[in-house]
């Protein structure tokens, strides 16, 4: 016959939270549990991470987003063998409340983020169980890409991206995952902020439009009711009808769609755009010069509030340090093609940057420039939109920009026509359909300042800052021609 | 002959904007030009609101935004006949640059915004002109609604919403929909601050999903390379993800869609939704807690933010302030049904409110209760979705709550089932095609906190907070059946 349960009450599984109590208890975060809370018992609510059953002991991690801590569990006063028994057979996963004494360790435990302190448990409940078996391991999914380089005699299991994707719940509880996307969030928040404080004013425009505007290719097509409908490819038209609106500074940040059907490691068919337009005075470079503060704004930002998540994901995904200079640099376009000249690359005045051309120049600036961001002004009018502002003194080129981080582009942008016969006469030359965009062109009748903006891709952002490999790394759920789950 | 112009340099047309100079001139804004800035000269940038040519002088006023002077101009000294000339031709809502003296006035000044002192004019440039007919006229679009009742002699033009919507670009100038939209603002930027400072984490969520998840109804299709795809109803099961891969309190704002054929004050098929979703310990209602304070914390903010924007709203549109009480009423839903039922209502413990008793409701509720925000809380089980968590002491209830502005619905929430057993049970007696959402049911096999949440309509909240009575008036560019443009 089994002893007597001196633990009964202490662990088990609690029936499924219906909300049928009000319990006041404090938590703890097992972020704050270090030394200073030597002693103390505590509360804590995480996942069990690892479990591993050693006789009379039971050794467990239990793990909070980016933070983990070592629990102890050993059969004793107030822990029966009941209790152990049963903590050793809890799913990897599973969501637990967990009571303990912080207890100082001798030694520093390296499994953990927590390496000073263990959790002594008094009390151990299943809040919500996982099932057995899991489709990815966490530990696989979060280990350092240079593991398998370094040491590959190490059975190191590789979680391939779609296995990833596939089970994407599973993925982003990595430490890099949680902090790739509190980082995503910051650059939103930087990006708001900054923008605020020069006056901006946030808008929100129709992702749902009823023509094909930019020329009818790469749009998605609805069913709307009786009629067909278009996934706006950018804000662009709607900051811009709204800077005709008297609003003077704008942005907006929201979905992008764009069907292309490139299966790259940059391109996705949904994407986040921070978009912004702006009236100036006399020259689009006030507002490029807003653009450039801006960028080195978030950049600081990001590094100053975020430095444990950039080098938490470091320790997965090792790259070099952003860097850049303030102000910004900024190149004339032709400058720039000077520059792949130079470097045997055979391109005209007027042609524009291929993909490889692209990654070049970003190399070759780094070289001689030391930035990682950069700004390529005055494009060739004949490779930008037809609402681009031509440049005075020549039309060969344009009032137009893009921006790029490690040598590819994160933005877009230029001074935008605003003069309705103007328009008309460029939106002819680029044979536009004048129909399809008769809202845009007589947002234009009547009266507009001169203004300029751009867009910003925030996954490319995200994924250059931080030097990965693939824009499906920070997008939560990307889409792409060949994904559309979960 | 004329006489020799004393003016020339001093007016004019500009040539088009096309960046060809850099001027650092510094310009003045309209808002600023009061007493204080008596006799200084300055610039302005505004449009042309109106000009009365009256002999040798000429009276303009110069708009910008929701603020506006009185602007004169006098043949005499540096004033040349023919400035007068020029400026009584340029058309109204053309943008303007002038310089002049601030000169304060003997009487108020009626017709602006700034009474005491009007520009004594030295340097008037037409930057930018509108044609000169107008589809309709800011002065029109602009009248408080009262003046038609209660003035009714007078020659009144009422601009109907559809020639408003038309020609929204115009529309937008006037001060009451400069005021709207930078509320609006203010209500997104309010619901992030207060969500960042309690540790949210904001995300973004993909509009183009692979499954009618909802079971089909009222979603609009998209055509996806060489298969269908359609437009998310609601962020609502990737912010479950988000809960289920350990990010603990999620927010979005993004578009929302709705294919559904209503065509009511209150329905947009395209919208924005507000949507936060958050673990909790033990009880739903310490989620429900934090979302009553969120929402306090934005009209609190509103109102002490925005005093001058709801005032000049108020102006064209009256209507009774907002009133609340702190904090929020809270009722459980049998509780309204009693309400109603002694108000006279025939309906049975678990019908759905149908919106005229939910306006009856607002009614009974602010007269009894003096508020005209409350939560309804413990819906019908039968009334809510299949995700919804059912009531622990009876399945005739959920733990699910609707919130309330002005006796109308703003925002739908409840416990969510974080049990994948029990979700594909309760997704089968709801005849979901559990394929269909499986990747969703998928989120909570390895282990998911207990959670609640809800999605607000950013729309509403402007529309009711302002007492508006079309939710078209808080749209940028509204989207319904029968809308699609601009």
């Amino acid at each position: 016959m089994d002893d007597p349960d001196v633990s009964t009450g202490h662990y088990g599984e609690l029936p499924l939270n219906q909300s049928q109590v009000k319990i006041l208890r404090k938590y703890s975060n097992i972020k704050d549990l270090n030394k200073m809370a030597k002693d103390t018992l505590v509360w804590v609510r995480g996942r069990l991470h690892t479990c591993r059953g050693k006789g009379k002991q039971c050794f467990i991690l239990i793990r909070q987003q980016a933070y983990s801590i070592q629990g102890v569990l050993a059969v004793g006063e107030g822990v029966s063998k009941q209790m152990v028994k049963f903590t050793t057979g809890v799913t990897r996963e599973s969501i637990i409340d967990v009571q303990g004494y912080v207890r100082a360790t001798e030694r520093k435990i390296e499994s953990s983020t927590q390496t000073d302190v263990e959790l002594h448990i008094t009390d151990f409940f299943v809040v919500n169980k996982a099932e057995p078996r899991l489709p990815l391991q966490i530990d696989d999914a979060a280990r350092p890409v240079t593991t398998v380089d370094e040491d590959k005699e190490a059975l190191s299991i590789v979680v391939n991206q779609d296995t990833r994707l596939d089970n994407r719940v599973l993925d982003l509880r990595t430490p890099t995952n949680q902090a790739i996307f509190r980082l995503q969030a910051g650059i939103c928040k930087l990006f708001r902020e900054a923008l605020d404080e020069r006056g901006f004013v946030e808008i929100h425009t129709p992702k749902i439009i009823s023509a094909a505007s930019e020329g009818g290719a790469n749009v998605f097509e609805v069913s709307y009711f009786k009629q067909k409908a278009y996934l706006a490819q950018s804000p662009q038209f709607y900051k811009q009808m709204a800077i005709a609106a008297d609003f003077d500074k704008v942005y907006t940040i929201g979905a992008v769609f764009r069907a292309e059907d490139s299966n790259t490691h940059r391109h996705l068919t949904e994407f986040v755009g921070l978009d912004l337009e702006m009236a100036f005075k006399h020259h689009y470079h006030e507002v490029l010069d807003e653009i450039g503060a801006l960028f080195i704004g978030i950049f600081r930002g990001l590094q100053d509030l975020y430095k444990d998540e950039i080098a938490s994901i470091y320790c997965q995904f090792p790259a070099e340090p952003f860097e850049f200079c303030d102000p910004p640099l900024r190149l004339e376009y032709r400058e720039a093609v000077e520059i792949l000249r130079d470097a045997g690359e055979e391109m005209n005045d007027e042609d524009d940057l291929s993909t490889p051309q692209e990654k070049l120049l970003g190399r070759l600036i780094k070289s001689k420039y030391g930035t990682d961001f950069y700004i390529l002004d005055k494009f060739p009018l004949a490779v930008r939109p037809f609402y681009t502002m031509p440049d005075p003194s020549n039309q060969k080129w344009s009032n137009s920009y893009d921006i790029f981080m490690r040598g590819e582009e994160i933005m877009s942008g230029a001074q935008r026509i605003h003069d309705s016969p103007m328009l008309i006469e460029r939106a002819r030359h680029h044979s536009v359909d004048l129909e399809k965009v008769k809202g845009y062109i007589d947002a234009f009748r009547y009266g507009c300042p001169p203004h300029a903006g751009g867009g910003i891709g925030l996954e490319r952002v995200a994924m250059l800052f931080l030097g990965l490999d693939n824009i499906r790394k920070t997008s939560m759920f990307p889409r792409d021609p060949k994904r559309l789950t979960p």
